[in-house]
């Protein structure tokens, strides 16, 4: 058993920017030679997170509707009265979503549908540069 | 330490079509003679989900209705419009709630409350047969 | 490999109660002496939940309301009409949010963002004790 961690790095935009990062996890369990485990993917930060999804531009937007009907922009945040920086909508999405992943693979692949990408959601409202920690643990 | 995979399989109706699964993952835990770990349970696809909830009628009904106040049938999505199968409303739902749920173990048990139970929500608008991924960790 | 699993209690008042538990699990994995692994934050119940956000009462607050605006109190739950305990909202919130939260740690350290804290929701409609299993998995 062993366990690796590695990290990616990605370019966002914020309010609702969602990229498929599952050609990076899948690498990262490649690369570790590891046949069968756990990859925990792990967004550090408060307004981003992460889930699966079919990723195709209909679905992808129908998601981010979904989430901004839950978490509107129009509505007073008591975080924007206090910082002022705006993006109390943010924090609410990613705390929802959640900022971790933890999907299994065996025989060097993970055990996604075929039609289920990871994805990584930046909430915040500005552009990022996102760090996202990919955990394995296996042998 | 170990890794061990296994999977089952549900015959579920869709449209939040709720299944407690616990007895399967306390199973798989027991026959794999592990003392302590964590169990990953995951489902591959991109509109069904996984939490915990008492599986008393009353409850799955409630939360049934509660994922369908937030992405509602009877609206327009955009992977409709592109796909025309009818279940963007299953895709989102999926998103929100996850494909992944992690619980640990102990003395070969499983740590839930008396009240929890791990249930498999089928989220698609058509009878589905699901795999459910059982992988356990430990030792 | 080793697999460490301890837990904590805590005293909340319900109704949306929120609790920052990054310093139990720090600790813990400062005791354990694992350099590397990940850390499995679970909530035996099913009533309260499990997420990360930047803990500030702002954030906080707004966080609640929009739980509250998924589940209102104020609607009938069929659990309710069941059951008579008038909790029947802090299942399904229960359920939305998911008792179980996943993070990686490194050299000893949760990787956490700086302003990203773990919080125990207790979504009850009483004060509760609750139990926080903190599971860790390295080496």
């Amino acid at each position: 058993m062993r366990v690796l961690t590695s990290e990616v790095t990605l370019q966002t935009r914020g309010f609702n920017d969602i990229h498929d990062i599952t050609d990076r996890v899948a690498k990262a369990v490649t690369q570790s030679g590891l046949a069968s485990g756990v990859a925990v993917v792990f967004v550090p930060g408060s307004t981003a997170g992460l889930t699966s999804i079919e990723y195709e531009p209909g679905a992808v937007a129908d998601l981010s509707e979904a989430i901004s009907r839950v978490a509107p922009t129009d509505i007073p945040y008591a975080h924007d009265a206090a910082w002022g920086d705006g993006n109390g909508f943010s924090h609410v999405r990613a705390a929802l979503i959640g900022a971790s992943y933890t999907v299994p693979f065996a025989d060097g692949t993970l055990l996604l549908g075929t039609w289920q990408q990871i994805v990584l959601i930046d909430f915040d409202n500005r552009p990022r540069s996102r760090r996202v920690i990919i955990q394995l643990m296996g042998d």
